[in-house]
């Protein structure tokens, strides 16, 4: 299944899209967080749309898009867990898992405008690929790690690196901002998938190619992150994991490239869609 | 006013002191979550406690207290916010305030058992002032910061140092393991407290006493923190600032001291009641 959310910010509906068709589900009844997680959600949504088949309503494409799934507990991300990525940040690549939190208050829809944060001089862009946990789970085995997640989805997490790297402290401070995790276009379950080890993920500046990597190339795989991470904290239905990010963040060039109001940013995974941001600089309101 | 929640681990019902006596106000029909801060619960919840005066049962003793508050969006702490234990932890003061965040799994009642993770060696403990955001905010200046704080709670800031401080990345590693906040015994209004920049803070080890500190030493005082924490990321209701420990953490001995199982750990802050957790070490389920 492809999951959606849609409509306006904090009024979300649920949908689903079938053959690139979005439906509207909010007779399901619920809303797609912690609690339809936790309680087989997925199984019920499956059947409760095989029930309705041709009976739901469709969603309109000037539908704003929301995330795919309610705010989570938490947003954990992994960090230079590609090769090429952590050369171009100036890091060695790590012997484990790097892991920061990003605030859930960044979480936006797929193609809502990224806002660059009061005082801001740095603030940049980063494809990866999230997973979305299904049960809750703590110390799982490498092994039995995929049975816990839910689906996949495709985020821009979104980054100010002076606040991150040069404000003391840890990255957090530079990874959350209001409008920093723009998710979606849609959450797919994992049979939407082909190998999720191998799933091209790029992103675009302007149009111009800034980020062109594959999942093939990541230093821990999937099993590997979700296993690491329930180590130092129990997973939630719901939570999110992103696995970071390939070369190409504005970082590492040189001289270094930071968005500006107005910018357009582009961004796609193959089997997850795609999503685009219009960055605003800051206004009072 | 004093809120407190009680009962099995999550199925906390609602309560207040006054006169350090428990009374059930579950009949208000609300948690004191999120949504209960946004909507003028503190207001409401005081006219029903004054409408009900008299009318409402009492809570044994006996009962098991949870958090104060329900699970929050986000809990934020400051880290180094003491120069002693800046000190004491090799670091040198900070120039702005140094941010991480805690995983809100990690939250449980102010006498719940501590559990040592899995492989961990550096288990450590640090009381703290924490702050709980009333009104959801950014950006908002030093001079009003207060006007959005709900009240104070006492808190272990619980700190795994080999994962926050030796296993690549961030803190946040070392500080989200379930059970490393307690929190409580109870949520203070402000009013309920003096000048909240010169409490007392402690902490006991098996009676010992290891930090003894006030928070007239911080570096970084609560209107600072909280309106610096709300230029990067929307504070919304509920949301919790963890604001530093001072010196006597087991980081700082030399040797080094570390939790084990058996250990008890007492903490209280001036005005915010105390709170014992004994420690066991991990355990497969």
């Amino acid at each position: 299944m492809k999951l959606i959310r849609w409509g306006n910010p904090g009024q979300e509906k649920t949908g689903v899209i079938i053959n690139d068709i979005k439906y509207d589900t909010s007779t399901f009844g619920e809303d797609y967080n912690e609690s339809f997680f936790e309680n087989d959600g997925l199984d019920r949504l499956e059947k409760f749309v095989a029930d309705n088949e041709g009976k739901l309503p469709t969603v309109a494409d000037s539908e704003r898009l929301g995330s795919p799934f309610a705010r989570p507990s938490k947003i954990l991300c992994i960090g230079l867990n590609f090769a090429d990525h952590a050369k171009e940040s100036g890091a060695t690549p790590p012997a484990e898992p790097v892991l920061f939190m990003k605030s859930t208050t960044a979480l936006v829809g797929p193609n809502d405008d990224v806002i660059i944060p009061r005082d801001s001089v740095k603030t940049d862009w980063e494809v990866e690929l999230a997973v979305v946990i299904g049960k809750k789970t703590s110390y799982v085995e490498q092994s039995q790690a995929l049975d816990y997640v839910a689906g996949y989805v495709l985020h821009n997490d979104v980054s100010e690196r002076e606040f991150q790297l040069e404000r003391g402290g840890t990255w957090d401070k530079g990874k959350g901002c209001d409008t920093f995790a723009p998710m979606g276009p849609f959450m797919a379950t994992p049979d939407e998938l082909g190998d999720i080890n191998n799933l091209k993920l790029w992103l675009k500046v302007n149009g111009q190619i800034m980020q062109d990597g594959n999942t093939s190339n990541f230093i821990f795989d999937v099993p590997t992150v979700v296993a690491y991470v329930s180590r130092f904290m129990t997973l939630l239905p719901g939570d999110v994991i992103s696995t970071g990010t390939p070369a190409g963040v504005g970082l590492g060039f040189k001289p270094q490239i930071y968005l500006k109001d107005g910018d357009v940013m582009e961004l796609g995974i193959d089997g997850l869609g795609e999503s685009k941001q219009v960055v605003k600089a800051y206004a009072k309101n």
